[in-house]
């Protein structure tokens, strides 16, 4: 079992945070190993910023993700970049409010403007981690939590957990009402 | 051309932040491909959390750190779980208020007790950093204060400029005083 995660967005909008909240809560709340990666310097210029995780119940050796199996687009310079190297099943989910995406059963999250309307552009990336959260497998919501309020000083902490609440909420609401199938199968079932 | 640096230490350590904030400041000052990875699961368990950094001036395919050109220890345990691991003439660099070392050419920095005296203990790992700086090659000391002002809300940055600078500062002082040769000759030439 392995499954390549990937992430991308400008550098602004917490890529790398969403990311690495996302192993932690992953590598403690079960048996995998993870590997969480990020690329600087001339590739990652020009406002596609990606960061990557891998989960694994092997050891991890090759900690590259080349096909993603799980894609979150924060921005259309990164969707556009790498939509082309998701597996045919894979998730999908893009910031709708700034991506645009012609790719049947993608899952859509408003975060920048949610995070606008909260008075909190800096959660964009917790709130797009609370609706994956909802899609992934074995990732489990309280083991997020801890790592938000661990990662945060107290003062932004609680931001952020409402960010990442909102969320998940939004997408379990959606879920309600749609019937894609993506390579995990009913999320619920995990 | 390929440098891998290693940081272990405590979870709480802040020792991925060391990193990115490294990697940000290596791959934006120059024209290098930088890879940064940490792992997280079964084998991260135990108080030895460990961020390691990829430098290289061709792409890079294999991101793992097998044998270190540097390492970075912030606690005890990760220090006894990695120093077999490093190159016989890599740069190592001791939190020395928490690590002892028989191995001869380390440099220290006291980086607790600095931190603890400041009454900022969550600085641990950026006078480390500022330590770090001065013992690599082309990390630039502006690019790394740019990465802090842009990583921390303004309210916390200050604290961290003060303690980059700190840590910079103490071993530039030392510096004048050891003569310890490492892979890198010496840091001024770079």
């Amino acid at each position: 079992m392995r499954i390549n995660v990937r992430f991308a967005g400008s550098g602004g909008q917490g890529v790398i945070l969403a990311s690495v909240l996302l192993s932690k809560a992953y590598g403690l709340g079960e048996n995998y190993n993870i590997a969480q990666t990020q690329s600087y310097g001339p590739e990652a210029r020009g406002g596609a910023c990606k960061a990557e995780v891998v989960i694994s119940d092997d050891e991890i050796d090759y900690m590259k993700v080349n096909k993603a199996d799980v894609f979150v687009a924060l921005n259309q310079v990164g969707y556009d970049k790498y939509i082309d190297t998701v597996k045919d099943d894979a998730v999908v989910l893009i910031n709708s409010t700034l991506v645009e995406s012609d790719r049947p059963n993608v899952y859509k999250i408003q975060a920048t403007k949610r995070a606008e309307d909260m008075g909190k552009p800096f959660v964009v990336n917790i709130i797009a981690l609370g609706a994956l959260t909802r899609l992934m497998p074995k990732v489990h919501y309280p083991a997020v939590e801890e790592e938000i309020i661990e990662q945060f000083p107290a003062s932004i902490a609680s931001v952020n957990l409402d960010a990442y609440k909102m969320g998940y909420d939004i997408m379990d609401e959606d879920l309600k009402n749609l019937g894609y199938k993506t390579g995990f199968g009913d999320a619920r079932q995990w």
